[in-house]
């Protein structure tokens, strides 16, 4: 269908940025976003929008960008695609808040289509709680399932999985938190979905993003926590800047392709922690969370 | 010469571990360095000693290392090397200091063979004020160039050099700090020196280590600081997690190469922050140090 054009995408993404930043603003109560806008010299450009110091949200950012040019040598060979001219859009979250009984959360949509015709999705949430509680784990993952199923029963398993294997520090030999679901370069044919579909997908799920963070935030937010509890909150960001600088596959490409690093590295927290060697107590709240950080555990029973 | 020989220069580099642990505990006068030793499946092991929450430092690592085993793929493919077994020791340093005035400072020597009869020397110290004292830049950089020019007068100029374009973050466009001397691969005949000569040449950095850091220590320690100037160190040790995590290679390739975690990530601050687009005021000892993070600046004069 010619009407669901790489423009009209690009506006689909662009309204979700906002959608996403208003619902924020509710809850967290207290700070709104501030816009950065910035173009691209070599095409196209977008608006990272920041919140900072607010009610719940210490540091986070809902990033939109719809960019093209040329296909230079190192996409050929990072992405393995034909073409000449590309053009990528999506939207982007990271949250970092303040109570550490609230979750670090990510979410990313994107699409991306090559003048050779050729065209996908990618996308991901996923949530890394600084404790995890197995009933809010099981909750995150359901509604992810429910969304999934909606548009191919296939989708949830495939994406879970794929998660855990993404979202993986091989250094730490621990999962960045829970998981969630991930998946790139998803065309028709993998999706047996229309674009259209495809689309709806990315942006319903997108949609459910501040309900799905709201209910691991209310069920924090009134939560007291200690100075330890705070220290090891900056410890687990410590993991978190290891993963997104030293692992994850979109933050290392934008460095290397020279993207707006201020824009990519927006997903870092306002501090972060590291002591050597640091080994929680035997049978703590800390320790436990250390051992359902592991690929494959099923969040929603079997 | 036969009596230089790998247990030799392990040995050295041993001895070397404990001269400067020693130095660095009288220059803290407060904390002393924990052990802690670790031996690797596939051959060797080291000892990293931790200092914490000292009267200087904060947090720092001096780390000796000596391990052997098969050349793998990964090692191949990185260092384009020939050999099936390589036996490589070194000694290696980073020190967060707590007074923002007081630069945070790293050294590495290094040597490495293989068993085709190949052998080389590497290292390497750095300094990272998080304000740049020129008058202070000068005397680290003329205190290296007074050691590299007893061995060769090519180094200091060649090896400065290096450091620049080695420390170096090309996302932030910047400097890591005021660099100082970087050289890998260093034979014989590189060096015009015997291996005995570039063996010494490397000792005696290490040996002059605490003497160039005490220097820097005895400028800052007694200056006074505001929570701003916190805030600033926090930022730059941000920058530091940046180019260890995203561009030293010698962290990736110990990440990579199934290395020792712990013992790698020493390198990491106590905590770091991150704040986004943060820019100094105009004229601010911030925006001087900023505008000084650039490649080819002479800072021992013309």
């Amino acid at each position: 269908m010619n009407h669901l054009n790489k423009e009209a995408i690009a506006e689909g993404m662009n309204s979700l940025q906002k959608y996403i930043c208003d619902r924020l603003e509710q809850i967290d109560g207290v700070s709104l976003f501030n816009n950065d806008e910035w173009s691209r010299a070599e095409g196209g450009g977008g608006v990272t929008k920041i919140i900072q110091n607010g009610g719940v949200i210490e540091k986070g950012g809902v990033a939109f960008s719809a960019v093209h040019g040329p296909v230079t040598e190192m996409m050929q060979k990072q992405m393995n695609i034909g073409g000449t001219e590309f053009f990528a859009t999506g939207v982007s979250i990271v949250l970092h808040p303040h109570n550490p009984h609230i979750p670090i959360i990510h979410m990313n949509v994107r699409y991306f289509e090559l003048n050779d015709g050729t065209f996908w999705f990618g996308g991901g949430i996923d949530l890394t709680p600084h404790f995890i509680v197995e009933s809010q784990a099981k909750l995150f993952h359901e509604g992810l399932k429910a969304i999934c199923d909606k548009y191919n029963v296939n989708f949830y398993p495939k994406f879970k999985n794929w998660a855990d294997d993404y979202f993986f520090i091989p250094h730490r030999n621990e999962t960045r938190g829970i998981g969630g679901i991930f998946f790139d370069h998803l065309t028709i044919e993998d999706a047996n979905l229309s674009k259209e579909e495809i689309f709806n997908f990315c942006i319903e799920l997108g949609q459910n993003f501040p309900i799905l963070y709201n209910q691991q935030v209310e069920l924090g937010k009134n939560l007291p926590f200690t100075e330890n509890e705070i220290q090891w909150r900056n410890l687990r960001r410590g993991r978190y800047v290891e993963f997104n600088l030293v692992n994850d596959r979109g933050t290392k490409f934008g460095l290397v392709s020279n993207g707006r690093t201020e824009s990519i590295l927006m997903s870092l927290p306002a501090n972060a922690s590291w002591e050597y060697n640091f080994q929680p107590e035997e049978n703590s709240k800390e320790k436990q969370t250390l051992n359902l950080l592991k690929k494959g555990h099923s969040w929603i029973g079997n």
